[in-house]
């Protein structure tokens, strides 16, 4: 997606430990215009008349999903974060492994809230090493619930995380793919 | 608002130390349709012409903040959540004491995103004692910005949190505010 890439190459800042800042316009600061425009992205990558649900995870995925859902005439759902173990009942869970916080983090969605039955596509602002992404899958498949796809605006290529998706059959979109990052020079994949 | 208030007595659980569940359709799967409606509702409470920037506070908060955000045309910023006094800088920061997770959180926006003349409107899903909001009023007067007001979907009005913040002459205006709750028996104030 040409004007997302162009906000990436233009705004976005590459931190030591290739850490790719895009805080300006998609996790921190949201601009919602181009939240809308990624949600029309994505509608012409997955055909959403197969689509009943729409599934991210807490906290930055959630401004896109929400757009994504809205314009979509789409329920959400978002997974919670819980940094404990003890956890109630009545919950599809996964665990993962967050880079962000070093540590374990497991996803939760209330049984009430995704069913068999449902057709899910999942949404997510950033994929790096697709720890979140391959929770929410786990939580479609525990819940006997179909995977349509995975929509991500921003993907880290390098890390391999949305390679290894791909390669499970897993049907992700990623609208920039990030080949390289370097200060001054972000190289994208074709 | 009397679709608000409908829905909290269709579906919300009154369970035990006066937790009101919502979250079939507010804060863990969300009726994105209800979200514009509320947008709506919140327009004709405040004047969106004077609001250049919408403040939320990370997680639950984004989903219709995004939602309110994106039916003005307006860009939003969540705060983040940090559970450790090891902060970067950059930041704006407030602490406040979670009664979800019993625990003090800081909240924090970089000063990249909320700037001496913007005007603020802060909406959130959920007040009881209003711990967020006081804290995301505290990062609005830190940075200089104006606060317009604060939208609320739900106030727990007997947690005093909202009462609070209207003597502190905060333009708080919630679309359902619950003055006693029971299992079957949700009375919300006049």
């Amino acid at each position: 997606m040409q004007q997302l890439k162009e906000r990436i190459e233009k705004e976005g800042k590459v931190l030591p430990g290739n850490i790719i800042k895009v805080d300006g316009f998609l996790n921190h600061r949201v601009d919602t215009k181009l939240m809308q425009d990624i949600a029309d992205e994505f509608a012409r990558h997955f055909d959403l008349r197969q689509v009943n649900l729409i599934l991210t995870a807490e906290a930055s995925g959630i401004a896109l999903a929400a757009i994504c859902a809205h314009r979509w005439g789409k329920p959400m759902v978002f997974a919670k974060k819980a940094k404990s173990d003890n956890i109630e009942g009545g919950l599809y869970q996964s665990d993962i492994f967050s880079y962000t916080y070093k540590k374990k983090v497991t996803l939760l969605v209330s049984k009430e809230w995704i069913r068999p039955g449902d057709h899910v596509l999942i949404i997510d602002d950033f994929l790096a090493n697709g720890e979140a992404i391959r929770g929410l899958c786990d939580i479609v498949a525990s819940a006997g619930a179909a995977l349509v796809g995975v929509g991500c605006a921003v993907e880290k290529g390098f890390q391999g995380g949305g390679d290894r998706l791909r390669a499970a059959g897993v049907n992700l979109q990623s609208l920039a793919i990030i080949e390289s990052a370097e200060p001054g020079n972000i190289v994208f994949r074709d």
